[in-house]
């Protein structure tokens, strides 16, 4: 499938004289853009009072934007529901996982468990449906699903909603007993209406319970959002997208992205940097003005396949490119000069069809009126104008093949809640997490130049592939090992793999023929006979397969069955270098030695680097500077298809 | 104005056996101390039950101390509510941020928002007033507002009182609405009764809503303490005065202190070092027994100023010193030999009027027992009383004339609270503070040798002065704008000075023709073309006024409109001092190098230096040995009107 | 008094197909298991709804385990209340410090306080007790009192029965205020109504009113102990036991001793070092496979003298010992090999009549699926299987004789909760405690090779020993006084040592003529004038006594009164090994110079060497490895009488 990569931007007409709209849009189109979204936080300005609708202004800012030529998203405005809605159902605000209210005052205040909440939010994503369904070229729901940790909520809304979700899944109390192993610790329940959350036990809750409960949470997301999709397709052909966060990982996106053509998300290179990613503070200091060299890419290919899970292709954008210093972050440093426009290009090397800059304009007041935008508060172009300007003319005319990547890496959202629920071990003094297996992973093979797929572990089947990574599955499912099992290439299984059961209890082996003795975690290491060494974590293995590698103590550490290999730890840097450029060579995927700052990214013939470095570093004879973005043509190409040089 | 400093001691007669007190007041007197303070924690024991006073043993403790010629400070009581008190109103006591119940059992368990305690206090002050109107020769109210973070509290009458205070400035739901900039993520209010404490919300809250609620919670501390005034004045001609706290920013002191003759202040070096300054460990450890060389001082300085808003000249005192070890610190230390008479002696080096230790004699139970006082518990005089007795004959017969500095820096709460409400960065791991920023410029000018004044934001006129530092300030007010165009010295703008408007919206321009592009905060450095660096924050800004110096990557670092120097960063310690040198010196302010543990303070022809190190230093060719106070008079006076030698 | 050590293990067969309990049985015959532990959580599995009761599974599963020879401790399974029950008596559950309900879901979700609970309490142990005060060898009352921060719950139940606690103790009101100080801050109380939990004011509670809540809460836990041992003994003449944890301080173990025939408790080195310990990042690296050197050493001996508080020997086991990897701590490594049998070695030569293994089998599902067993999930045994039969092997047919050691270490819990309630300073940046002061002296002195006996503060006679350390205590008691006056040995007192009365006053000496006339607490140190420093913590004493040594500053550092050593401060590393080789050297008490690695216990003749580092040293001219034990004769006995070589 072929796009043409394009521009777009955020815009809050109601926060803006509607004598400055034209202007505005005329501006727009001026620079380039294609895209505007509109719409998702002005609740309180469509309906001031229930049932008191005013659409008009609305109608007439969509006009002015589509004059220009510009095509519109338009956001349900679910996020924000307004002061008259909380007063009707005082209780629809979530409660914090120490029991507190969480209430009105900034925005997201709503627990999806809410009926009434959820009613309301019907009847406005209609009455939206209904009035702009012919007019937008695209929806997005609500906004940001989880972001201020809103996926979870501890109230009596949610457990009412908890109980009967188990009750659905279990359908008798001992079924839901004997899958949990209440048994230990007299845990035992007669009824479901005598379970509680466990958000206030003793001391931990049964892992069981937790997984059922990040479940369930989950579920709620998916079905809230659900029902916006079914009231807008009703009305309206056109896309529906989201945009999710960075590193929010409490509900299964795979299965919200099923539902909706578009995944998008909202990337804050620098302020992710400061807020989301365990990491030294010497790395932080490196990257503070350029943003972690790998977090963006992994949510690009992530989002990438949440974009192909309702089966259209894989449609994603960047709904939020960050454009400039944040207000949200501890510290909030300014990009780099260029940085913006290399993390544009970072995005559209990863397959985005859109990226859109989030704000148009600094707002000069409220909570975000240190938040940068491509306008200063002034109205006068900020510092990345000229740069987005230039994406703008590189973009132009260039389409883009997606294909697909010879390595692909499994990412399951159940088993992020899995490992939160029972770490067991610590990386670098965080809870050992699932994202962060990954994102050490990730990294290492990026650092070798290669370009990958992310793959729900729903995947059936991992195609003409030569290598999959599963960094640190919870569960086999039947699917997945189908697909292993089908699979002509070679498989990778992390630490932790298949340790335990759907139900969360303890698997038998973590791949036929290796069992697990015991597992240790620890501070130091435990190094290996050929160099390298484990970090964190260890699983003890008994095998019948052939053992590749052995700790100097004599014990497995990757152990080979066929073309499925199974590492038994948490290898260290060194470890993880030398490991995957083996299982590379195995796999025949060439790599590329690429220096420390230097990222590379194939898409459609084209490759391209990116220096997220604070030096000019020599990249294949010639210098890189700081945030400088080189684009050539993959070497198997023929000189015809190149792609231009920039 | 001329005044002679005197000693004072914070006395509990109810603590001893009434055959205790008079030996008591005859061992105060001999030491040479003139003032006592009493009652202030009295309450139950005055009124042990409600309407049942017994004032007769305060009668006879004070008079006690009259015959031995020492002046009394009568407190009112109302820092300790007595447990009937709460019993008859159970909903008086406060309420943290976090929602839970701050309840009786140790002192300043109130809200200063509930009526009925209100009408308790004014009942009680009365009582006070009218028993003792004429015996007294001074009041204080209260005890220490804002001790134990009590300024704040989130309950149902503060929210009553909250949204009272809001009507009332606002007028209209929609003038709030405006000004509040509500129109983002739809948080428009209809009416005032549905405006919550900002303390509960999902994310951070409106930071105008912050700022009002900060605003409204000082003001409640206003009315409190000004019906108390109005009270005793009604009774007695004695001044009034207040024990204000060492850094504690939630109330405008300088509001507070326009109400009272006599700002006092309790001056704990070292638990202040241990719990109040953000400091290395480094620098704790080596001043452990000292305390921090600049932080009383600034108090001084800051506390001279809210003495002097009733505009009755500049009356202030230290109510309590710090005499030996305190109880309430992480760790606890012994002063330096020599030091309790060097704190001494730089109070009165900045004007204080007494210097009043805390306590006459430790108590060997209940919550202080562990903090020292003159006596021991044993009755017997402690390590410090030699010192006492030493400053006691030196300040004899001695008159100090106040004077006005040179040099003044502008300290504003409403900026302690408005970067509280958004720090947008971190200074060495802390949130951005006011005070941290005052307190940096402070340390490098006092490091220079300068004495200086501190001024309130309301200042109209900074008079003959050559130098004012703000340091920065929120927003500019017209009478602080007038005060600068008026003035013929050179002012000083810090970052962020003039960032806001008063209603927490982005300011057009830091100073006329200083624009702000963008704002960056960061861990690094943005390092100068000169010398030196920013450290945290940077202002970048287009301007049309001169730029007099540049950061290595171009931008305005240091901009001049004639005599107004606009700083667009957090200098470094480096840069600090060379800026600082260089504005003295344009400012015709001369300057002293001092030894890196050596400060200065000058005061009515007295030039007082202290050694606040753990290392005997040479001083002008002489060695000064840690805590020495060397009394110097000042070299443009002549030899007549010279200081004596100590 | 002469024991024979043996074997045991925790074992669950209500986890476990009753098909398989008899080859379970038989294993643990065969591998020389002696005791089994089973039913304290099984509560719901005896009584799935009140009063339904099924003891049969449970007489089927001890029968089948006594056929095997095997003795049988019984639990009371009041640790894990059923669900039913919680939903009978909703408000049983505790609350938290922070005033949030601590819920049903994990274990020990209940106050001691509630009466109604109390009443389920007693009724379910009769019905243990008559079902099986036949047939089982040994009881055990609940489990694990204290651990997860359950003896302190701060509900409404609590509240009550403090109250009606304090009535008893003080009778009068006035009795109360008084021995409290509650004159300070007006705090008096006029009913026993008035008071509150001391957990929400405002800043610090009194630290008496802290005291009589922590000693009220040890208080409840005694008398809930005692309440399931009046009924035992009505059914039983087995011995009763209760296994304690690694320090828990919350409540008197030597009180709730003195009810039961057996201490025992639940030795987790390596989780403990995690956990519980505080020590430097390094020390739990090195350690981290092996535990803390002293840790268990010191509950060992603590837990001896728990044992002998009914006053029927010194009876004590390890009911539970870490077999492997565990679950709970933040990283759980895997033992060294041999480490297990190294750890069941040093219990039994601290004189442990049983050491018994958590648990038989790992459970696969629930919250301990990650704990390592006897067997693995999958029933073949784990790694440790085979240390297990060896030890097995080497404690056949061998007998122990208990001897009074020569030192002996005073461990008070009044005193934890005394310096928890008033810690003044921090110890490494912790906040000061008594038991880390302990175990500071119990280091120092087993590094010399020493062997001691812990001793309760109610201990009247020293006996024959030569020296006692009293290391931190709060209060002087009359019995405690009496046996130092009667003692010939030396005793040595250490910091902070009689600093108070029992009402939470200051005394007015350390020991007579041994005056503080202050205190200072310190993150620096205060040097000897002969080598070494005191840190954290200095009494400043004036003394009529000889003065051993001096600090640098020629204050009095070690007083001696006869053979009465006051010791001023916190000896450092260094002071602390100097003083206790002095101390040793005076008391004619022989001492070892070990390695660094190696620790000694000596026992009935016997002498055992552990090696704890990581490292092989040499011992004596031999080198012994990580995890070995070497057992020789003690050098005074004769051939004849020599233990057997491991």
């Amino acid at each position: 499938m072929t796009h043409r990569p394009s521009l777009g931007v955020c815009y809050y007409p109601e926060h803006w004289p509607e004598e400055r709209w034209a202007e505005d849009a005329r501006q727009m189109a001026e620079l380039g853009l294609r895209w505007v979204r509109v719409g998702e936080f002005a609740w309180n300005r469509v309906e001031p009072r229930e049932g008191d609708y005013d659409f008009v202004w609305l109608h007439r800012a969509i006009d002015g934007l589509r004059a220009q030529g510009l095509a519109v998203v338009l956001g349900t405005p679910t996020a924000t529901p307004p002061r008259w809605l909380v007063d009707k159902h005082p209780d629809m605000i979530p409660v914090g996982r120490d029991g507190q209210p969480r209430t009105f005052g900034s925005r997201r205040h709503y627990s999806h468990s809410h009926a009434g909440y959820r009613a309301e939010c019907r009847r406005i994503t209609e009455k939206f449906a209904s009035e702009f369904g012919g007019k937008v070229q695209a929806w997005q729901t609500d906004n940001e699903y989880g972001c201020h940790d809103t996926v979870r909520s501890y109230g009596p809304h949610d457990l009412t909603a908890f109980r009967l979700w188990l009750s659905e899944r279990y359908e008798t109390i001992e079924a839901l007993n004997d899958r949990w192993g209440n048994i230990f610790w007299s845990m035992t329940y007669d009824r479901f209406e005598q379970i509680a959350l466990p958000n206030q036990t003793v001391t931990e809750a049964n892992p069981a319970h937790w997984q059922d409960y990040y479940r369930f949470a989950s579920d709620q997301v998916v079905s809230f959002n659900r029902e916006q999709v079914d009231i807008i397709r009703a009305y309206s052909d056109a896309p529906i997208s989201h945009n999710y966060m960075g590193r929010v990982l409490e509900f299964d996106h795979f299965s919200v992205g099923a539902d909706l053509e578009i995944a998008t998300w909202d990337s804050y290179p620098l302020g992710f940097l400061e807020d989301r990613i365990p990491a030294t503070p010497e790395h932080k200091v490196a990257h503070a003005r350029q943003g972690d060299p790998d977090f963006q890419a992994l949510h690009h290919d992530l989002y990438r396949a949440v974009g192909s899970m309702s089966g259209k292709g894989a449609r994603w954008w960047v709904m939020e490119q960050q454009p400039g210093p944040v207000n949200w972050a501890p510290v909030n440093p300014a990009p780099l000069p260029g940085m913006v426009r290399a993390w544009t290009w970072e995005a559209v090397a990863h397959g985005a069809e859109v990226v859109s800059y989030f704000r148009w304009r600094q707002l000069p007041f409220a909570q975000e009126q240190m938040h940068a935008g491509l306008l200063r508060p002034d109205g006068k172009p900020s510092a990345v104008w000229d740069e987005v300007a230039q994406v703008a003319r590189e973009l132009a005319e260039m389409d883009v093949a997606t294909e697909t990547a010879d390595v692909a890496i499994v990412f399951d959202y159940q088993s992020c809640w899995a490992w939160e629920a029972q770490p067991q071990g610590e990386i670098n003094g965080d809870a050992f997490s699932h994202f962060d297996v990954v994102m050490r992973y990730y990294r290492a093979l990026r650092k070798l130049g290669l370009s990958f797929d992310i793959l729900p572990p729903s995947t059936t089947d991992f195609g003409a592939r030569r290598l999959v990574i599963i960094p640190a599955l919870y569960a086999w499912t039947e699917s997945l090992r189908g697909a292993v099992d089908a699979f002509g290439g070679h498989v990778w299984l992390g630490p932790r793999t298949g340790a335990k059961t759907e139900d969360f209890a303890l698997s038998d082996a973590l791949w036929p023929g290796v069992t697990r003795s015991h597992v240790e975690t620890f501070r130091d290491t435990r190094p290996l006979l050929r160099g390298g060494a484990f970090e964190c974590w260890m699983d003890h293995v008994e095998t019948e397969h052939d053992v590749e590698e052995f700790t100097r103590d004599g014990a497995p550490a990757w152990v080979r069955d066929g073309k499925v290999h199974i590492c038994c730890g948490l290898p260290d840097e060194a470890l993880m270098t030398r490991w995957m450029t083996k299982i590379c060579a195995k796999a025949e995927v060439e790599t590329e030695a690429l220096p420390a700052s230097i990222r590379r990214r194939d898409l459609g013939g084209r490759r391209v680097y990116v220096n997220y470095g604070a030096q000019t570093v020599d990249l294949h004879g010639e210098p890189i500077a700081p945030a400088e973005v080189r684009l050539v043509h993959q070497p198997e190409m023929n000189a015809d298809n190149a792609p231009p040089t920039l």
